[in-house]
């Protein structure tokens, strides 16, 4: 199967995988912004957290991109940044896996 | 004297207003992400806190004008907002007053 084709139930795999990665990648981020709130002691510390929240809320609204064609990519970068593990993406086939975590090391 | 010229002692009261009130509003706000940061339940609350300080920021960074032609506006404003009360203001000229206090009831 290439790498932009996926059965159901890899498109299964892919869809709880995200959903797993995107719940983590946001409640770290949440922990974040209670931590840097709760030390806020000037106003430029909260100009800091609107910086934050801008970068991060683009990045995380632009990274969950689940078209086939690049769900690939999407997967390795966020097992690249640990928001996922390679064996939650098990049942997926060998060559993708395999670029997954080329991709990844990359 | 005009609305558009201040006094040495004029621009003193207002530079040491403005700095007061500008403590009292950001204090306010630091407050206010510290609430919001600390109930936040999912990233849209996240995303929520972020609108806020985008449209703060941009009000606060625009409102404090200290430009000489803009302070009776600047000072109305404020006393609209209640983060200054017209008696910080004493010693300023009383047509200047006046002014502040009837445009800060538009």
């Amino acid at each position: 199967m290439s790498e932009n084709t996926w059965s159901e139930t890899e498109k299964k795999i892919v869809e709880e995988t995200l959903k797993r990665a995107y719940e983590r990648e946001t409640q770290a981020l949440m922990e974040k912004i209670r931590e840097q709130a709760n030390i806020m002691a000037e106003i430029d510390d909260a100009w800091r957290l609107h910086d934050l929240l801008s970068a991060k809320r683009h990045e995380i609204e632009g990274k969950y991109d689940d078209r086939e064609s690049v769900l690939i990519f999407v997967l390795a970068q966020l097992l690249k940044e640990k928001w996922l593990q390679l064996k939650e993406l098990e049942g997926l086939d060998r060559d993708k896996l395999s670029k997954i975590a080329a991709l990844a090391r990359m």
